[in-house]
């Protein structure tokens, strides 16, 4: 027999020594919730019997007080889902709007006051309202809604883009989802869950499951060179909290930072918070220009780095700026943090190992994440660090956000140890291998010498060069044509030295991309008179 | 038939047109991948069927290759699982000790040097190293080991608490997992995760999945009093990042925030982090002392404040002094961090609804959290937040990073929106209330009045007060009796005024209670002549 679904009790504040019936307190308690919206149209109540015992009083009261509240067309009962509150009601408004009352006057029987005779300092409400009104004055002068920090006006607002996520042609950052092998990835989430024990449930390590962080180690010292053991590894959300992390524990506030120009513009926020200060160096067919890095501010505390597949033009760094970099690095006590997010996918040229596989100073901290090879909605990636900061990586990881969920990680450290993770990889490096050759066909092949491609040469994403466009202004028009266009401008901070637009390929399918080309070709010809910011 | 597991490749840079043949050129990749480390024993490496379709040659040389490593025992075949680096190779040594190579002899080849000619700028290495070298005495000088940020030092080491997890009786924040309705949660992943679609893999909302924020506003509406609708409903990992997230909006470094005294102790690292003052103001029968903290910082730009159940004392904050916190913060424009944590379980006096609830200026930020009403692996928790922040919240949460994972949220909503979470609360609070009831009673009859103890109205912990004991001291000798003590004493930032533990009772299961309070006595009676700190 399917029991009825069980609401959760209001909060009532039954008086039993009363003259007041402690059916019209039920009844009372009900009204008064459904009419300040605290209780909605078509919301459960519990059952009578659970709700006498939950008062701790016997089962009549409640009874009468239910059958008053179904008579006035508060409640209404139907067979097999039990009492709801009824869904004829007019909408409430929203709390803001609707509380016209005295806050004095309500709620207050909810909260027990027995004690409030025995305070031993007192406060003088009239006395310091008018202190905190001068300093009221003095605050919030300066803003015009309330006081918020000011760190915190620095973001802009980018997040809209992730808000209303997109899908269609170009789309970056996404994958090919249905090659994703969700039947062998729930049949271990399945396998997982049904062996759940206490110990599974509670905390974790806050560095994360001891097999999956063996599993990840041992996977970047074999695809990507990293030296590593398994101790070195930190479990994250992603590559944002890595950088998150890692920004912790190696930058204070007003410490400079180098990063690619341009950059990966969500690493602006982090550092941003915490207060650092960016210097953006240029990023030329070789990758970063340490020189031009050197020039401007030799002394930076650390450097964002994006070796593999530069983010976003996807030039790979030559060896003697590799070398270079750890170099000035060393010399300056400088740290690297490089983020390696998308090198499983390589299409052509030599294999590229990680920057941190060369560096015999362990001043390398790498960031990975699973957001690109499997699924984003998966929010695991990982930061492998020197060996002599793991303690400290692990204050602030436990400071964070105390540690990541454990059935992601367990499936994770399964998926990754009974070989689906390698056969992933291989299979998709052939899906994207295809978009990819295909993308940069019909690129080739529509828009001729007026297009230039960089960093085609791995992940899912190729930057399109294109001159004497406003590649801002081309993104509404786009959009309306189904095509998701990212401008590259917005990742320079300084002036912008490229115009075009990233082209993702991971979601996009074989047999939309001719259409998908056609569409921005027909686009860029109709923009091609306009002004250029 | 079961395909054997699959291995990753290690990067190999395969060159066509040298005269070393290909099958030498893999022989000594792998065997130069398990000397330095890269490959360690009982590795999988792929099959040469895939290893050869990965360098793009012939089956041949792959064959001629692994028959030469497995003829020297480099690798070794089992039937069914494929080939592995032989378990019989003596354990490598951890990458920083084997650096033994000079870096520019090692993995140059992997990396790709045709355009290193075409640098703008040029490096010049020694100089820049000169210049380096100076900047480097300055900036380390002051520090013993490599510099990382001065902020991050600031964190204590609290962390190792939840490193090595203790069982056993009076542990803190643990649930009683035996109880936890595992098979419905179970059913629901795995029904979840049968109907994963591709939208379920991409990123989601960064305030999180809408089914679950307008599950969690009629709960917290219901059941705690809280006013908001689904919009004001961000979801994180759990309190701590809730804290963090609310921090980050609201406060810049330099700012001062109340903190009760004692108070929640991971909350002092979050603080820290952003550079804010912490403003200890007492915590005495009626929970925060207003006048208190008004005398010692009325211009505090927050206070962090434990209402319903108060972190560690667990007194419940009365009505007069919520209302003169609410005044306080409206004439100061000041915020109100309501840490809402446990209140779920209450066994005696009357309902406490949120403070969040009297407040009728949008003051209050309400964080809760499913570790404890659910376990603590979810990483699960939420914030409700004034209307007019919600723009702000979203984009500090999407910094932060990116947003929460989605299966367990998809998983949750229907775990609340079938009654399961109503049903399991009700259920844990009988389960909670017989356990807190034995150590109430095991505690008086074995220490009669040496302890008095407070916070055992509501939640999973009390606080058992003892005069003329060390705490800290009896920590390490109660652990090796298997009992497991949170003293009181650190969770004041100035002199201790009280002494005494907080005792857990979530996990400690009902029969072994009597036997744990014995062995506490015995305990005290052996430390009573030592000591006070």
């Amino acid at each position: 027999m399917k029991r009825s679904p069980s609401g959760i009790a209001p909060p009532f504040a039954i008086q039993k020594g009363v003259p007041e019936a402690l059916y019209r307190q039920v009844y009372d308690g009900y009204r008064k919730a459904i009419v300040d919206g605290s209780l909605r149209a078509g919301q459960r109540v519990p059952s009578t019997r659970v709700l006498a015992i939950e008062l701790g009083i016997s089962r009549m009261p409640v009874l009468s007080a239910y059958a008053q509240l179904l008579a006035e067309g508060y409640f209404e009962s139907r067979v097999g889902s039990g009492t709801v509150v009824s869904r004829s009601l007019p909408e409430r408004a929203a709390p803001a709007v609707a509380a016209v009352h005295d806050r004095r006057a309500v709620s207050v029987a909810a909260v027990h006051d027995r004690r409030a005779g025995s305070a031993t300092a007192v406060y003088d409400r009239r006395s310091f309202q008018e202190k905190g009104r001068r300093s009221q004055t003095a605050a919030t002068a300066a803003t015009a809604g309330r006081r918020v920090s000011e760190r915190c006006r620095n973001l802009t607002n980018q997040e809209g883009f992730f808000r209303s996520r997109r899908a269609g042609p170009f789309v970056v950052s996404q994958i090919a989802f249905e090659d994703f092998p969700l039947a062998a990835w729930n049949s271990l989430v399945t396998r997982h869950s049904r062996n759940a024990q206490a110990r599974s449930l509670d905390y974790g390590d806050p560095l994360g499951l001891k097999d999956l962080r063996e599993a990840i180690a041992a996977y970047v010292r074999t695809a990507r060179g990293v030296r590593c053991e398994e101790h070195q590894i930190v479990i994250v959300s992603g590559s944002q909290q890595g950088l998150e992390l890692t920004t912790r524990v190696l930058l204070d506030p007003g410490d400079r930072v180098w990063m690619e120009e341009p950059g990966y513009r969500f690493a602006r926020g982090v550092f941003a918070f915490s207060g650092c200060a960016v210097v953006p160096v240029r990023v030329d067919a070789e990758g970063l220009n340490v020189a031009d890095g050197a020039e401007k501010c030799g002394a930076a505390r650390a450097v964002l780095v994006t070796p593999s597949h530069q983010y976003p033009l996807g030039v790979t760094m030559s060896a003697s700026r590799r070398l270079q970099l750890l170099d000035w690095a060393e010399s300056n006590a400088s740290w690297i943090i490089e983020d390696d997010y998308d090198s499983e996918f390589r299409y052509e040229g030599m294999p590229v190992t990680s920057l941190q596989g060369l560096d015999r100073n362990s001043r390398v901290v790498y960031i990975g994440t699973f957001s690109k090879v499997l699924f984003p909605s998966l929010r695991l990636g990982y930061v492998v660090v020197p060996e002599d900061l793991v303690e400290r990586f692990l204050a602030v990881r436990f400071a964070l956000d105390i540690g990541p969920p454990t059935l992601p990680q367990a499936v994770l450290a399964d998926f990754i140890a009974e070989g689906h993770f390698a056969r992933h990889i291989r299979r998709m490096r052939s899906v994207y291998g295809e978009r990819r050759s295909a993308l940069i066909e019909n690129l080739r092949r529509r828009l001729g010498s007026r297009v230039e491609i960089t960093g085609a040469e791995a992940g899912m994403h190729l930057s399109a060069l294109l001159k004497g466009i406003s590649d801002r202004e081309l993104v509404a028009g786009a959009a309306r044509r189904n095509l998701w266009l990212v401008p590259l401008s917005p990742f320079y901070m300084g002036k912008a030295a490229r115009l075009g637009f990233v082209l993702g390929f991971g979601s996009t399918p074989l047999e939309e991309i001719p259409a998908a080309v056609h569409t921005l070709a027909g686009l860029l010809d109709s923009n091609s008179g306009s002004d250029v910011t």
